[in-house]
């Protein structure tokens, strides 16, 4: 039986979502939970992988379990044995068999969250992005709308990415002022290695005034990572949700 | 000089407000940053008391330094000597000498979070109090009502409470819904020991239908801590901010 899980994790912690020996991972840690619960070794694909330190508020996954049992017990199972993690189980559902939490998934939502003000966090630590320098948020609205569309991304790809094209569509990205935070939201079916996190370093580059919002089209028509601005830190990231 | 600063923190790791021989308070490690700073031996008044593991947005605290300086120095130095604490000084201001934190305080504001869902937080832990049972915000609204005004609260009172008088005047409760956290907002000129995770405890028992909004107004009149519900945990709680 094949169910699709929705997760939530503080990544602080952890080495990224993908297993890797010996390292604590998210995906590891969800897969010990559920061979303590079934005893069965269980692969729980994940619709992303998301790098050390990136948050979740709705990582979305499938998994195939044996054992005759229901839904709930299964959340709760798995809760159970994640007691002593940052991941918690949100919801789990029965899907199709042939259901495919990566190559299913329609679009994907992040979060990226800057505190932008003079003092550094006291609570959120960990959670956002500090810029103590004041950001012009219509400028980075300008900027970040010469990223809409298909374009090569290459300007904004980390030197790692594995996929074999750098031709994505970004299909909305909007900023929110939240006390002293300014949210970003990124949508797009897919994504290259740290482009989202690329785009916010060029874009804060916009915002606290060192560039115009044109340069981040000059930049992308250039198709070279080192044209663009430094890739912002993880722990202002988060994994929001997937439509499938 | 009198200097009146703004302070967050995070009240995880620290046994409260106030200083205590040896153990780890918000206003020790403060006087230890101003000792560091300008080597005087300075009380940081603050305008309350939080218990360990309470959390302050906005905490406001009087101090005097003799040391020739500006505010701005001052800022950037205590903060750079409360790198390692989870305190940050927010802002430092110049004020009559005659200023004191506690004692002008016309209104105090608190937050309270409640996480309301059926899993634990894994990014939030520590910043909520995690309900699982459904709450009916209306309800805890209709209880909340027979708290406004002037009363006798001592039902809702420590009893460490070391006020002279168990009569205080709550001016606002409101509620708001915070995708799945309901937050509570209470203001007054002051409030008792524990008075507000009094209040927490006992309005969830009304929201999750244990008790009828009535209840509160009963209990109010009873004067009798026993009749009450539970004190909430700490981690909900934030000072939110002082008007003078």
């Amino acid at each position: 039986m094949r169910y699709k899980i929705t997760i939530e994790y503080d990544g602080t912690n952890y080495k990224g979502w993908q297993s890797q020996d010996g390292l604590p991972t998210v995906q590891g840690a969800i897969e010990s939970a559920v061979f303590a619960f079934c005893q069965e070794k269980t692969e729980v694909y994940g619709s992303g992988r998301t790098d050390a330190g990136v948050h979740a508020l709705g990582m979305t996954a499938h998994m195939d379990i044996q054992k005759e049992t229901d839904t709930e017990t299964i959340k709760m199972a798995l809760n159970a044995h994640l007691r002593e993690e940052a991941i918690v189980i949100l919801s789990v559902e029965k899907t199709a068999d042939e259901f495919h939490a990566r190559f299913d998934a329609k679009q994907r939502y992040y979060l990226y969250r800057i505190l932008n003000r003079a003092t550094p966090p006291a609570l959120d630590v960990d959670r956002v992005w500090w810029v103590p320098q004041k950001l012009d948020i219509e400028k980075m609205r300008a900027g970040a709308k010469h990223l809409i569309g298909q374009h090569d991304f290459s300007s904004f790809r980390a030197a790692e990415c594995q996929a074999q094209s750098p031709i994505r569509t970004v299909d909305e990205i909007t900023f929110e002022k939240q006390g002293n935070e300014i949210w970003m939201r990124c949508q797009a079916r897919s994504f290259l290695h740290h482009q989202i996190r690329n785009f916010i370093g060029s874009l804060v580059e916009v915002g606290r005034g060192k560039e115009e919002p044109i340069w981040i089209k000059e930049i992308l028509e250039k198709k070279d990572r080192t044209t663009a601005g430094p890739t912002a830190p993880a722990c202002g990231l988060y994994f929001e949700k997937v439509e499938y």
